[in-house]
């Protein structure tokens, strides 16, 4: 089945914005047996978007549009599509109620305006939005079909997962099948240059390599019908993880904060952080997982050096010795916030984010991680490449994978820069 | 001038990869004075190709190709566009000879497959790619303008900042003037039902109101020529700037961060924070502005019970009866991590991100966050829509939001959910 995305929005046609929404329909469309062939994205244009949905209806089996549905004169999606359907727009009670008890819980008022999220174009079914104003729709037109969906990210998600089976059964058979290695402490070329003897041997799957801020993805895919048998990929991907062993922090997506919160609450083991110039990255970081709270006990932002001696217990004299960007600090401080929380482990972050503040002997982007379990104290360092926030955002992460790697019980010969 | 532009490449119909070019593109063109109205990402398929500009002749003036003019059978670009011309494809010798050379000048002998490079569209201007082996070419059929460039950015770029002058020589002296807001503490709709009235009376400056997690912008532009008056757009900023008064937190582009630490400095006041549940997400924020530490002393991560007693100095007896997310235990927070940090303001951000956690009384997403500036502690408190990160967003936001109006010393009443 032909699947076509349609992003609507002028911002979408600036310099500063893209459209990312497709990147997680395409994959979502591709696991149901959608293939992705063409996307456009365009301004809020009656003339535009209808001129683009009856070329589509043209070329594709599934067309889906996100954005274009909120309550403002530039939200043109319904109009524009019900024009080219030839279909009359109408006000749905039964929404307009929703809409009005969803704006009273929060203790608002309905303005007019929102009203017209309540616009249905006939014939279609409402899909509904819990996590905003404007529903869906799912409209099925000589044998196609045409699905608008809201542009904030989390409302398209939840209303596409629920629309998923059906596109999976339109879809017939045939269908995406993929394994993926999120894959950390190697280099991209490094990644490569292990695993192109294997992939190789499987043309018919294909694999690709993609080096992200945070971690390597190394995904395999191919596309099966009803009948064939795609065991040739399980075969690939067992074989690179035999190759890549301990570097793969997970085979099922799960985030590295997601992981280390598993091991954690596995041992039965709690972690306190003191973060300097990360400064509450990593807290946030741990803290996405729910229930996180039953193995993180907090943290210190100690930006200051007398946040370091006064509430981490760093001595004055360490700190002026070797100063705060240091290994000696570093391990400090782990052991310091993991006696101040009492918990079992303690991991602190100390470093030069920039863009000022570095020197000859410690330039922008050194960061040293410790990490204190008690018994011991240890402390890595790395000079991050990257501007402030990518290099916050590596610190964070490679604290993160090193106390993965401890956890694991794993020698800590961190390689390189992931 | 209505430029388009159309990305070939079946890898960038995956979920990994997104066209990246156009943003660039987009860029250089508004700048040269063309306005880009739509954007297609088409595989590498002939039918596809040929569909889209087939389109795109109907509806723009300047459409620009990237990508589908390698040496493969895989790229169609240069087929495609000959078809729906009408004219044939032809080898250019000389394009071949310069192609020879930069192969021998690497020491390689060009493969076969890499003549087909050098192929060129009857009547086509070739533009010479320096960086690669692929030409770019330009194209004018029936008053519109059809450039071919290669996808790799820095050939792409290469070749386009060499016709950026006869682009803008074509777009005839017009210009995009754009001014913006950002508005927080007030709902979307709410916004536009205040400049609506505004706005309309100025049809010629294209307004547009965008809603996102954090904030809503509200942009004009208007496209103007040689010889137009764009003052009406300064005009109609200020109409807009005066009815919202204080809602408008950046009429430059600030973050919320960036204008509270301004303010903070320029008071000479410096901050600390206690974070509960959003456990680093403020501090990690408000550290994002390069020069933070000279106002930012740091916080505690209070994420336990203990934590907020024992680190922030909040009564046992108070958080017993009043529990941790409440009015009380903010203020307290507020106060307590103010005092513990020596700083001139302490906030505190306390509440339940979900997803489990929630009761009758206290539902998810309701979150208290405290100020104490040592003369007084406020609170204040919210039921925030949407998922654990979502909710944790918008609070560190609001926290924000609020501490700038405090600064401002505007009188603390903040609308609502912004």
């Amino acid at each position: 089945m032909k699947a076509e995305i349609i992003a609507v929005g002028s911002e979408l046609l600036t310099p500063d914005n893209i459209d990312t929404n497709s990147l997680y329909l395409t994959q979502r469309l591709n696991e149901a047996g959608c293939e992705v062939h063409l996307k456009t994205v365009v301004g809020d244009s009656r003339a535009d978007i209808a001129g683009v949905l009856r070329a589509a209806m043209m070329r594709s089996d599934l067309i889906i549009f996100s954005g274009g549905l909120g309550p403002t004169e530039d939200d043109l999606t319904r109009e524009a599509v019900a024009a080219v359907l030839e279909r009359p727009l109408s006000m749905d009670e039964a929404t307009l109620e929703i809409l009005r008890q969803r704006f009273a819980a929060r203790g608002f008022r309905m303005a007019k305006v929102n009203e017209r999220q309540a616009e249905v174009i006939r014939g279609a079914e409402i899909l509904d939005n819990p996590l905003g104003t404007a529903p869906g729709m799912w409209i099925e037109e000589t044998g196609r079909y045409i699905v608008l969906l809201p542009g904030p990210p989390r409302e398209l998600k939840s209303i596409f997962e629920g629309i998923v089976p059906r596109v999976q059964s339109l879809a017939g058979g045939s269908r995406l099948v993929t394994r993926s290695f999120h894959v950390t402490g190697i280099t991209e070329s490094e990644l490569d240059s292990q695993i192109a003897p294997i992939y190789t041997m499987f043309p018919q799957v294909r694999t690709t390599i993609l080096a992200g801020t945070r971690h390597i993805a190394v995904r395999m895919y191919r596309w099966t019908n009803a009948g064939d048998d795609p065991s040739d990929i399980g075969e690939l991907a067992e074989k690179i993880q035999a190759k890549l062993g301990d570097a793969i922090f997970t085979a099922t997506g799960e985030s590295m904060e997601e992981v280390v919160g598993r091991l954690l609450k596995e041992s039965g083991q709690t972690l306190a952080v003191a973060e300097s110039c990360t400064a509450g990255m990593l807290g946030m970081y741990i803290t996405r997982v729910p229930g996180s709270s039953e193995y993180f006990k907090g943290g210190i932002l100690c930006y200051s050096n007398e946040a370091k001696i006064e509430l981490c217990g760093v001595g004055a004299e360490l700190l002026q010795r070797h100063g705060a960007v240091s290994a000696e600090v570093a391990e400090a401080l782990a052991a310091g916030v993991r006696k101040v929380f009492r918990s079992s482990i303690g991991v602190s972050i100390t470093g030069i984010a920039g863009p000022g503040g570095g020197s000859p002997e410690k330039p922008v982007g050194l960061v040293y991680i410790g990490i204190s379990d008690g018994s011991r104290a240890l402390s890595r360092h790395r000079i991050m490449p990257g501007d402030r926030e990518t290099i916050r955002e590596r610190s964070s992460y490679l604290a993160l994978s090193w106390l993965r790697r401890l956890l694991c019980e794993i020698r800590p010969d961190y390689g390189d820069s992931h």
